[in-house]
């Protein structure tokens, strides 16, 4: 029960010698989310070992080539190494015209569909749910239209403690009923308490990506108490204004929004080009919330189990 | 007077973890020649120190995707960091509308102007021309319109022996007409014979690059005697008929064109992502032509100055 997030690229616009640009494959459940997919993302995930056929959702958070220029190679691949399972693409409405250009011009035809999703980036909506998992989208506040996309395991059933079910001979139709709670009647009249059947469910955990965005307070309730925050930082407070102009944020207010919104972990990215060593940016948002790390490439940060009391 | 190729992707259509996408740099007497520009190649150029603002001519050799895709983020990323010289581009005329239609959605207005030469792959004509190098089209046998491209040093001058010059006390008229061969008439009669006042010239040197392409005997009289042949070798002969279908070559294929041209060194490269290790094309090669070399992402392969006798 994986719930890992892969840094493909931790850049911003421009990339250096360290810092591909922007994508992240999460792992939740063997499912792998692809998020954002800047050139070289197909490079990425070959380095990274994550096999093409995994990824079958990719979601754009705004069409800034650096977080989609890798699009055109990726479905290049797919089609050449003959894919057939669908594609999800979850974008604002503009890529299914651009993308359409490039397949009708560079590959005529592929082997595989793309359904593509349209993102409304005003309004924080579920557009992805299956048995484990929902995506929400979260409004960013950039440029141009942006959303940032909140990743929720769903709720978790109690777990049955070892050997309950031989040692009461617990007939199939009850186990389901336990594991939401009830206690089981012997047949003898004993009734045993479900805390003595089972163990608390694992807690829910949770992944928000929230990048290219000035400060924002208004994603505060969407992400509160997420395990794992990924959110852009590509400036330090000292260039403020440099970050108000562009829409971007500062790695203080990264923070700022990691401490309103209660996470548990903070990860700064979308670095600038211009920081050769990203360590002011990590010290500066450790004033205002800790733990923090930066993202870098081929790193992973994973969100253990744990149980519920 | 450097004269250097550093290969920046090796692989063909998919990439690999350890091969980029097409992408070489010409590097003659300090003038950087970008020769396709697969997806990633400016994360290679970073990476291989290459300064973008070095790169003025950009040579497509046919619009496959994976030759071109690296162009979109190049040129965002030229915009990004305001480069103001103009960049030229030589490619198949149709590329000017796919690249036009990118910057008009994505980058709005650019800071500097792209002059496209448009080729025509069907013949062998200069493109390129300045004071030490001129660039010819190679006609190509490929699915599309492709060419490759032959990059020759102009003539070198004889060079003045040390110190002759204050020895003869010449004049700087004669200077040139001494370089070009001519004895020196001293104003005492005697003559000083060209042979005692000059070195020989360099050798010119030459590199041609030829990817995609199926076997054509066609190019061999275009790049007889070129000290440095790349040449693609996307298969072994052992999936000939694959090379015929793809219109791809053979390592084999790749040594006879070399062989028959009567170059310098072979560089194989373009290999498809199933052979892990590629030295089974390197032996294969070598059964026909020596010295053959396997393009390696980040290798450089220079050609060293050497005096005509």
């Amino acid at each position: 029960m994986t719930f890992e997030v892969t840094i493909l690229g931790s850049s911003s616009a421009v990339p250096t010698s360290k810092r591909n640009l922007t994508a992240h494959v999460l792992n939740a459940h063997e499912r792998f989310f692809l998020i954002d997919c800047g050139e070289g993302t197909q490079l990425q995930l070959r380095r990274n070992k994550i096999r093409f056929g995994k990824i079958n959702h990719i979601f754009i958070s705004h069409l800034h080539g650096d977080h989609l220029f890798g699009l055109f190679g990726l479905v290049s691949t797919f089609s050449l190494l003959n894919r057939q399972t669908d594609l999800h693409i979850y974008a604002h409405s503009e890529l299914e015209k651009i993308l359409n250009q490039h397949i009708e011009y560079f590959e005529r035809t592929l082997p595989f569909k793309i359904i593509y999703h349209h993102l409304n980036p005003k309004r924080n909506e579920i557009i992805y749910e299956d048995k484990k998992i929902t995506v929400e989208t979260i409004p960013l506040k950039h440029r141009i239209p942006t959303c940032g996309f909140l990743f929720k395991e769903k709720t978790h059933e109690r777990n049955l403690r070892k050997n309950v079910v031989q040692q009461y001979d617990i007939p199939i139709r009850e186990i389901h009923k336990i594991k939401e709670g009830a206690d089981l009647h012997l047949s003898n009249g004993n009734i045993i308490l479900n805390a003595d059947l089972t163990l608390p469910p694992y807690k829910q955990r949770s992944y928000a990506y929230c990048t290219d965005t000035a400060y924002s307070e208004k994603i505060v309730p969407v992400i509160e108490n997420v395990d794992l925050l990924f959110h852009e930082a590509t400036f330090t407070e000292q260039l403020s204004g440099q970050a108000k102009k562009t829409f971007h944020s500062t790695a203080k207010q990264a923070a700022t929004i990691a401490k309103k919104a209660n996470v548990g972990q903070l990860i700064l990215g979308h670095f600038s080009a211009r920081y050769k060593d990203v360590t002011p940016l990590v010290e500066e948002a450790r004033e205002v919330f800790i733990p923090v790390f930066s993202a870098e490439d081929g790193e992973k940060y994973a969100v253990e189990l744990e149980r519920m009391t």
